[in-house]
């Protein structure tokens, strides 16, 4: 009997592999190393291996969905991100070992957010999106519980919407002012550099400070650090702002490592959205991503029951 | 047989009505005027007067669209614009009429959309988006032919996103710097009155300027008139740009009035939108609304047939 699934989340070093039953608790999960070498080949033997050796039988598994780094365009893999694959079939080439027509890719960002969305923030809404803010600033947005994922698998790259029109910090896309160069950790710390030659705040952090350092400092009442935390807020109660008048959703989930700040990060977002918001959707919600690194697997597991 | 399809689309002073044949050919189509009066109880009735009429027999009616001025939550009309709808259920009240279950009701502005996908300039493409350049600055989304409405009705409403961010303008809907405000046509008007007083930019144009004016004078080179379209293009490029990194459309429509000052107004957005897109959603296409007013109409009976 069909009774479980396997969701995948493909990263540059390790994949995580989590087994979830149909009722998407997740009964078991581990990681295993990403062998990037000849092209990538051996990255689905590597997974059928892994889960061949599990006693749960692969007969009594419904599906398979992977979350992988990279634009997707109708499954296929354009490019991926710390991944040798190239224009890559994955589901044409995992079906050789697995012989299961039920097996879904979708890009990381997208089954981050469809993860919160089926098991964590977000359970229970059909429409939310997601600002994952950590190294860069990444999204996924849902409508009718389905991804979205855009023409060019660039629905939801919210990270290079232009949100500082004059005198931009340079983004690594190329571009200027995009939401990433002031809302990424990276973003973070170049503002705290900026201000802290522009303006007269006081901070008590020395060199070789972290974004975390300055949420830190920021709670503890450090001038500049709060003008900085302050900034970023403001530019992601933007960005929900945008989203809140283009797709509309009920709910916005913020996560990523900088999220690990918590609720005081929240209401400074809320604070700002609630500033700006148009009439008719001030209600939407704003909140704290809950599944950290496992919505990864959640989500390209939630990919075979949603489909 | 079923062989034809009606598309309404209704406005505060006068109802448009449209017959297509299935394949979305408008065979006729004419005006009726919007009685207003007692609640709106009357608008349904006239609409159906007006139909019954004609020599097309309802028997051979698929199905009725209606596209109504004001969010739309599942069906329903939560507060219609210049209308006195409020909360109100179309579909179960034109079904006392019509007796036929394919009833379908959409905003205005997302059947405009949908219409310039299903016959006009979007032909042929799955995600689409307008933004509609009149009084005010709308818009709708599709994505995979279908129109997102969002939870609050409000998906689309892009016209309210903020996009200068110190010292905006007043829109009407109390906020400050909305896309609106650079953009519609009382705000491109509002543009050349501030700068005619903050730039020593020459015009040759006097008091009493409409939107259309400035837009002529820009095209006969006056410098204070082709800084304001500048402008004004800059922040729609800039809308576009938003939207590709949102829902990533295939293509972006710009229609309404102000639109009527073609090439020379979508070569200017194009040329912005080039200057900030993401690498990834370059190739989005930035084209010219084909249908005019006629976008309501064939849009609410694409309803009938996307259904």
């Amino acid at each position: 009997m069909k009774k479980y699934i396997y969701g995948f989340d493909i990263g540059g070093t390790s994949i995580k592999i989590g087994l979830f039953n149909l009722s998407g608790e997740l009964i078991e999960k581990w990681e295993i190393n990403t062998n990037i070498t000849n092209k990538g080949v051996y990255i689905l033997e590597d997974i059928y291996e892994s889960i061949k050796k599990h006693q749960v039988q692969l007969k009594d598994v419904l599906g398979y969905g992977f979350g992988v780094p990279g634009p997707i365009v109708n499954g296929i893999i354009i490019k991926g991100i710390n991944l040798p694959w190239e224009n890559y079939d994955l589901k044409k080439e995992f079906y050789k070992y697995i012989k299961n027509d039920l097996i879904f890719v979708e890009n990381d960002a997208n089954v981050a957010v469809l993860g919160e969305t089926w098991q964590g923030a977000a359970k229970g809404y059909k429409n939310s999106a997601m600002i994952t803010v950590g190294t860069g600033v990444g999204g996924g947005i849902v409508v009718n519980s389905k991804v979205i994922d855009g023409t060019h698998g660039s629905a939801g790259e919210i990270g290079h919407i232009r949100v500082v029109h004059e005198n931009g910090l340079l983004c690594n896309c190329g571009s200027v002012g995009c939401l990433e160069t002031v809302a990424s950790a990276t973003g973070i710390k170049n503002m705290f550099t900026q201000m802290h030659q522009t303006t007269n705040l006081s901070t008590k952090l020395k060199d070789n400070y972290s974004a975390k350092d300055i949420f830190d400092a920021a709670k503890e009442g450090d001038l500049l650090s709060l003008a900085v935390v302050e900034k970023t807020s403001y530019y992601l109660g933007y960005a929900c702002q945008i989203l809140s008048l283009v797709t509309n959703p009920d709910i916005i989930i913020i996560g990523g490592g900088v999220a690990k700040s918590g609720m005081f990060f929240i209401d400074k977002i809320r604070k700002h959205f609630q500033q700006t918001a148009f009439n008719s959707v001030k209600d939407t919600i704003i909140v704290l991503a809950q599944l950290g690194n496992d919505a990864g697997i959640y989500g390209a597991a939630s990919l075979v029951v949603n489909d």
